[in-house]
């Protein structure tokens, strides 16, 4: 048996003893069969001696046999490492931030605590997911929708704490931001609410996000103060109608504009849905969840893509328009009532006037909800709030270096939200490819676009072979020194890397690391609680400073 | 010269001369005519043994003397007050909240250090005003609005840390929420940037809030963890045109349907301007700052508004229907393009097509910027994102008890948002006014309206006499009371009652608090960086737990 750092056997079994005693021998998972089920399947560790596995694992049923745990695990020194559902894929998935952690599994806590259709929020447990919660509004037939990040297995608050983000309309998709109202269990096993929720006869704990004084919600995100197990999420009402439209503009160049027009227009509200881009001279598409058939590139594109050197960007553009091809296509989608759209619509195109050659194209305005068969036909339901597995269909990266491709790890920089940054991180990402000859297509597109920031999520292929892994290891520290560079900084990472990329967050001397773990020391003073998640770590755990 | 708490005469004489050496001596401020600016005029203590005054105020020209500072405050035990412009009336000015505290007085940091017309957003140094951000960008012609208070005199990173509103488009309207990424100095002097601005290198700064690991910018609002000496605030692009729309329903009970809808228009982002109640029949306006002539009162509706015991409603309804007045007008404020304001106002009328009787009247929608003359015939300019001081004009209330009223002191709720919470707290109001003799309208309507909630701001009058301001501090603890029974929270108070609002965010044993004060033990150990606030103290200044 696998013990926790610095514990020894005797404590341990007590510990596991108390913990079972507390959810029942059932709920305490210590086999290598069970355990199996907690390591990163995705991990670019996998198998060597840095993968960080668990110990054991236990799945409190409520908040109150969290608080028991917690409680236990501070008089054993046991390290716990609560996780959702798991599903942080790309980013570490079940498995703990230091090996030998025990797993606080709250999947059994799928409770929708209250939803309510007026105020448009729900209050979840940690282990409802989108599907869960997508299915509880259908069945109740309630006018709300959920933003779902793609594949929607995932747990809403999980992916929140994560920092995810989803897919619909521009207020909802940071969720984290979406959220109101948080539930938590202190490391030293004290449940506390934030905001409204800090009244006991709180009446607007979801409903109003400031509180009084300071706000610590943010300090969950991404972090090791606590384990929540309440969250409150606003919710988008279902709008009664939605289509598609469609942007393209001629060169490689009109980027520059199509980027900025689209910034104003959705800093002015005027645009809230999500769009992507396409590039259809060169097939590339930015929605890489869109599926369907292949796109047919021209024949001189081709050749100029297949360049080893690099496509020639002069050369596609004058062959984007000898063949009448656009380069550009941006496809957008709206909500709301038809008039509602049709006049958006009518002001994107005002506003895109500005760039010469520019076409636009509205799809119907199609009543809400569609037809089941309508949408059983569609590859990507994300953008219409409905959770989906497909992206899973996609494999796109069947082997690398002669080894099959188990899954990606992400490398995930935040960029300037501009024409011109865009161009150089495509550049770039292009480069990098050719150089390790990555199975990537010619151009890598912004993943989620934020009102005034670009987020690009590169995924890079993850073996089961260590050299391979080694490699990938080796490009993803090479990004990331290329990336600090040039101002970009990574939003969230695998376990891996959260120094590497914490060590890049340095500004006066890690001034706002020696902050983040003051607080860890004052709310987590025996270091229990997911120690080393994003390279935060209490007095005990950290290296005596140089 | 009065001492700060438990520094020697000998200490504070060598702690403000090392100030004076920092800031040079004209930056030191201890006579009595200069301290007398730090009192907080609206104060409900004035010159009572509980009013809070300054000992001395220093006023840094940059981040590094703050730095030096506060160093010093920390080697000589020295508690320090940041304010920025000290504006914060009706909820403390800029006296501190311990008495004896030095103000650090940021009014000289008032540079825009930078401004970013594509991205629509700005960073600026504390002592930067609404006005002074409105005057640069109307002289740099940049095409950017400002959301500002009314009075638009104060600070905004003032009025975002003390958790303040606006009046434009609604994701502009939270100061704290429209900010991005922050620079402070923490109280043990070392100066950190949150967000990506954690990266010496950054380029996104104030283009991406969430940043890496936790998110702790909210621990810088009402609170007393650092000096904020920097932060960045999104910037709404200035629209194309302009208009207003009323919408007016018969009943009074017909609020509950018209809060209903306009929630749902909002949460759908359809509507997105301010918008305020008034109620025709009644002559009473929420929009306090709107001036203008005073509304004719139909005579048979003034009788009923005249009962001592309060107006009988079903009696007013009856009389607004034979008077044929509407009970409730909505007034909202438009933004954008022509074509969407239309689009806008047809969707809010076919929305509010559930409410018999439900009437509906779009002002001309004009071009923006409108011509200077007009603008100077406009009472409340705020809306236009044009800040400006006629609030002061109102003086509503000139005497209270036989005292002149000199300003007032808020009681601030936040409600549930629905017509039943409203009208549950107007009645409250009413009773409470009637009960103590207030000068109030015959109802109280929400001051600032969220998505999902309503925030009342009650002014009560301040006056000079010590009995009339006991008895004012009495009925805020009854409002306090009774607001904490219906599971209304305050969202913000002036320091004589930053305890007293605590004190009803105890859930769990006030675990919020307890958590709140393990943080404060852990960035400011010596208790230096304005003790008191929000009710959060250090160790030595806490009383021991009975």
């Amino acid at each position: 048996m696998k013990l926790p750092p610095n514990v020894s056997q005797a404590d341990f079994t007590a510990a596991l003893q108390a913990f079972a005693k507390v959810v029942g021998n059932e709920w305490l998972f210590t086999s290598d069969e069970d355990l199996e089920l907690y390591r990163d399947s995705y991990s670019v560790v996998w198998d060597e001696a840095e993968e960080r596995t668990a110990s054991a694992a236990v799945a409190p049923d409520n908040a109150d046999q969290v608080v028991e745990l917690v409680k236990i695990a501070n008089q054993y020194r046991i390290p716990i490492y609560p996780i959702s559902t798991g599903k942080n894929l790309g980013y570490g998935g079940a498995a703990p931030a230091t090996a030998g952690s025990v797993v606080l599994d709250l999947k059994r806590m799928n409770r929708i605590v209250e939803i309510d259709e007026k105020h448009a929020y729900v209050v979840v447990e940690p282990g409802v997911s989108y599907f869960d919660l997508y299915n509880y509004i259908q069945e109740k037939g309630l006018k709300l929708w959920i933003d779902c990040p793609s594949p929607g297995w995932g747990s809403l608050i999980g992916n929140a704490l994560d920092g995810g983000v989803g897919v619909t309309q521009a207020s909802y998709r940071g969720h984290f931001d979406a959220s109101c109202g948080i539930e938590a269990v202190m490391p030293n096993g004290r449940m506390l609410r934030t905001g409204m929720g800090a009244m006991p006869t709180a009446k607007t704990w979801q409903q109003f996000r400031p509180g009084y004084g300071p706000r610590i919600d943010g300090l969950f995100k991404q972090s090791n103060y606590g384990v929540v197990t309440k969250m409150g999420f606003w919710l988008m009402p279902a709008p009664e109608s939605y289509t598609t439209g469609v942007i393209t503009v001629p060169k490689y160049h009109d980027l520059i504009p199509l980027i900025d027009v689209m910034g104003r227009l959705e800093q002015s509200k005027i645009v809230q849905g999500l769009w992507m881009l396409s590039s259809p001279t060169t097939g590339v598409r930015g929605d890489a969840a869109h599926g369907g058939e292949a796109p047919k590139i021209d024949p001189a594109v081709q050749v100029i893509l297949n360049d080893p050197n690099g496509a020639d960007m002069n050369k596609l553009d004058a062959a984007a328009q000898t063949a009448g091809v656009p380069f550009w296509a941006c496809e957008l989608h709206m909500y709301g009532p038809k008039k509602l759209i049709e006049a958006q619509w009518e002001c994107i195109r005002d506003a895109m006037g500005v760039i010469p050659g520019a076409q636009f194209k509205l799809n119907e305005v199609r009543s809400l909800p569609l037809p089941a068969a309508d949408v059983a036909k569609m590859f990507d339901t994300g953008p219409l709030g409905i959770p989906s597995l497909r992206t899973f269909s996609l494999g796109p990266m069947v082997s690398y270096e002669g080894e099959d491709v188990v899954g990606h790890i992400f490398f995930s920089p935040v960029i300037p939200r501009t024409g011109e940054a865009a161009i150089e991180a495509m550049d770039l990402f292009s480069a990098m490819a050719r150089k390790y000859k990555l199975p990537y297509p010619p151009m890598q597109f912004p993943s989620a676009i934020f009102e005034r920031a670009f987020l690009f999520a590169v995924g890079l292929p993850v073996t089961r072979s260590a050299t391979v892994n080694a490699k990938i290891r080796d490009i993803i520290r090479e990004l990331v020194v290329t990336a600090t560079e040039r101002g970009w900084g990574e939003y969230r990472t695998a376990p891996a890397f959260y120094d590497l990329i914490m060590d890049t967050y340095s500004y006066n001397d890690h001034a706002l690391r020696d902050v983040l773990e003051s607080i860890k020391d004052a709310v987590d003073p025996n270091g229990i609680m997911s120690p080393g998640r994003y390279a935060i770590r209490s007095k005990n755990e950290r290296k005596p400073k140089a």
